[in-house]
């Protein structure tokens, strides 16, 4: 391509900043009225939440929390989390939330390793990480945030009260906006850091640019499209990758939040679901099939989108909730490298006229690409693209203006391609409509007698069964075949499947060097800190065992 | 706000650009099987679309048009000039869209001051342009796209033909989007001129950036929301701020395009909408009225939303379509230096328990601004920025990354505010849920004794009588009250409405002293390049008079 010659070169455009700063202010102006509702059933209004951001701003100020300094938060899905979550970033600091499943050892690494200058904790989470307070140096002020627990707050000059903070201080009165300049929309605006399944964990550290496209794309028509009717219900943490970006969606689109807290209890979330008439959910599948048994006891009949991430959803759990509540399950691929979502999935037009059991098909894959993100699928070993035809299997690479271009504070070229891309360690096809097509993670991945297993549609062949509620498939070390397949279930309540007959289940649907060796029965699978199935934990006892 | 002092600053995201290349290749990637359909029925995929678009890219560099030449179109809505508006930008040139209905003079004015390098025309639209050639002497190259018009073609030169070119050339191969660097996202993609009603057009240099945050705009749901499962009829020409974004977007969101060609006769266009099952239309209100006495011949159960900028539309016209489809017509405001959208209208839930008058005055509202960009209003003598509350006048002022901040090679500093916002010369009100409606433009507002009488408001009561198709108000110079309203009107064929009976429908609903003082009877009223009524032809009228 030829170089700009002559003529005119940049546009002529105004240098308005991409800034979360707009998203708190756009729903003070627009959507003034519309609210927040608790996990007690309390309504606030964004003008009320807008208020206490702004009060934020000037009590960083007051307490010398420098721009730029990371802020911790330690909490749940509640109101003072979310005000924290527009005042960080609105006010230029960088909003780092963290996990609140971390082992005191991670937990300590992440704090110190983003030199978190306060953390604001939920006071009922006190006690998870106060013990480590000693060992957090630079953390200078405690914030506790009354989620009405109760718990007893350790007598400590270090600790602040969150609403006695905001009561003290001046609502800042000007723009937010106007104090970013173009060059600010690349200000870091938050903080993430990954689980860590190997070595330590590594933060992704968000601009604003990225989160107001982020942003932007949670709202795309045709994806999940949010709008200003939708009342929307982060089940998936604020601490765990934004929560899939629907906090700041819902408040740029207008929508209203349901907030749920801390708790998880299926009847907790379908009675909030029910009565705040929510048309948006996420949640990981765990969370989902939770509350499949209780679904046809709850009027769900406002619901537009059930987003599913984390892991892949078995096809038959979406058809559960499509028999129940006439709506199937959707996925949501990404990670917190991706902000996180890369990939949304449905039926599109091309699918009108398919049969039931094609549209199942491809609700089951992961779905398309979000605007301004790229995806491609690349050989392991040689890292050279592969052709979009359905069947070739490679890893999954994403390239997007929300998708990370580094780690902070840590050197990773093996997750960046030499071109920018970010390999995201998912083995994957695509087809010729760009349909993601999940095959597994590339370590889940089973290699027996030198051919590659799938654990992942292992696993959806064994979900299919309506005895089974969790199953989880993984390589056991194996001196012949090098490993071989074991599945852990879990049965529903009155269960009586066997290994025998899911076994039976399952022949028809998979090559027979794939049945699995063993079957292991639970009462539950272990879950990581985001709720995922921990796969680590059964690997380990596999090899103990 | 204190500066940012240690810790980090830029978030580490990719440093992916924002630029129509990706808009081209995602089309390519995800809605190769969708389609543009042309005026004569004929469909040509996107995959059709974007290969010709690769290999025009491959023909201007075989023609030596440097990156960063304007590439003039003169074309109605038809599936080449399609290619052009993505070939073009992808390829690092900057696409101007010339307005077809301009005088020569003001036809060269343009052609010359943006040094135009080639003009892509429609073979049937060479006769308006074509006698200008040798006062162009930028132009080294004109193409001609056969539009079957059968029009003669002279023997020169520098005339090439549309198809010959791209059939000659071969299709570019690599990725356009990989081409463009983050620094690139600010070059220029888009150039068009405003029709000027004082002093010579100005021209409105937009960048990659705006083009795409602008497309992102127009899915954003709950505004037009653009979506995959839509048909998209652009009845507002290409050249015309282009076309409403409604191009970009239609691809952006993999929904399909009808190019209705060069004709705007109401039964072509309903037929189109009837047979394509247009879902989103957008045409200015003269089209609408033009297209209402048939509306319940065809069926257009499909439709969406009817989009309708360029002025106000008379809430009796969106009534008659709510009436005769069940679908009232839906506010677009914004102007060609806004990209051109910045506010959309319509209900939200706040309206839901509203009586059906109400709604009808919600909808005569211009609406909510798009996500990203901020309105105000100033006062016009003083610039202080006026409270929205509903009640207060004042100049809309308009801000955001798709918004001009300069115009191209002239200074005009009275366009813009000291702080970069744009002076639109609109005057409106803002509620306080950020509803913008328009009470008139400044210079069409008319001054009588001393006080302001809004001419638009006195055409929404003059058209709301059934025998009124088109009105325009305007002031005529009096010796004593300085200005005084008189009305020009068009009556529906059959339609016998006097002047006094106008003035009788219109008396319960304006100030006595709004009253017009004069009434003229016209087939229809004169109109001007972009199809809006001419208020300025009146006014000359109207001193002659």
């Amino acid at each position: 391509m030829p170089e700009q010659s002559r003529g005119p070169t940049d546009g002529l455009m105004q240098p308005r900043p991409l800034t979360v700063a707009h998203v708190l202010e756009r729903a003070e102006r627009l959507y003034a009225h519309k609210y927040v509702v608790t996990a007690e059933g309390r309504r606030l209004t964004y003008a009320e939440v807008a208020e206490h951001a702004r009060r934020l701003a000037t009590a960083l100020d007051a307490h010398g929390v420098p721009a730029g300094a990371r802020v911790g938060t330690f909490a749940g899905n509640n109101r003072r989390h979310l005000e924290v979550y527009l005042g960080v970033p609105a006010a230029k600091r960088v909003l780092h939330s963290i996990n609140i499943r971390l082992s005191a050892e991670h937990l300590e690494y992440i704090v110190n390793h983003a030199e978190d200058d306060v953390v604001f904790v939920d006071r009922g989470l006190l006690p998870r990480i106060w013990p480590s307070a000693g060992r957090l140096p630079t953390v200078r002020h405690w914030v506790v945030m009354d989620d009405g627990t109760g718990g007893e707050i350790p007598s400590d000059p270090r600790i602040l009260d969150y609403d006695e903070l905001i009561a003290g201080a001046e609502p800042f009165t000007g723009s937010f906006e106007d104090a970013f300049t173009l060059a600010d929309e690349n200000l870091a605006s938050g903080l993430c850091y990954t689980s860590g399944t190997t070595g330590p964990p590594k933060g992704v550290l968000y601009s604003h640019r990225s989160t107001v496209l982020h942003t932007l794309g949670t709202l795309a028509a045709g994806f999940v499209g949010l709008r200003e009717s939708d009342v929307v219900l982060p089940i998936v943490p604020m601490f765990h990758a934004n929560a899939w970006g629907l906090p700041y969606g819902a408040m740029m689109a207008g929508a209203s939040l349901v907030l749920p807290g801390a708790s998880a209890e299926p009847a907790h979330l379908l009675r909030l679901m029910a009565a705040e008439r929510v048309t948006v959910a996420g949640a990981v599948p765990t969370v989902w099939t939770s509350l499949a048994p209780e679904l046809r006891a709850y009027d769900l009949g406002a619901a537009r989108v059930l987003l599913s991430g984390g892991s892949a959803v078995a096809p038959a759990l979406s058809e559960t909730y499509r028999a129940a509540i006439g709506l199937p399950i959707t996925h949501s691929w990404g990670m917190t490298e991706i902000s996180p979502t890369g990939v949304i999935g449905g039926t599109r037009t091309q699918h009108q006229d398919a049969t039931e059991a094609e549209q199942v098909a491809v609700r089951a894959a992961q779905g398309q690409p979000l605007p301004l993100v790229n995806i491609r699928i690349a050989d392991v070993e040689t890292g050279r693209e592969l052709p979009r035809d359905g069947r070739a299997v490679g890893e999954v690479q994403v390239a997007g203006p929300w998708v990370a271009g580094g780690y902070y504070r840590v050197d990773a070229p093996d997750s960046f391609t030499a071109d920018g891309w970010l390999r995201t360690g998912d083995l994957a096809t695509i087809d010729a409509d760009g349909y993601l097509r999940l095959v597994d993670r590339i370590k889940d991945l089973i290699k027996s007698g030198g051919e590659w297993i799938s654990s992942v549609e292992l696993e959806g062949a064994i979900a299919s069964h309506p005895d089974v509620v969790e199953v989880a498939v993984i390589g056991r070390p194996d001196p012949r075949w090098m490993e071989r397949p074991v599945a852990y279930v879990a049965l529903r309540a009155g269960g009586t499947a066997t290994a025998d007959e899911l076994l039976a289940h399952i022949t028809p649907m998979v090559a027979k060097w794939w049945l699995p060796d063993e079957f292991f029965f639970m009462t539950a699978l272990p879950k990581t800190g985001t709720g995922k199935l921990s796969k680590t934990e059964l690997r380990e006892a596999a090899r103990i065992a």
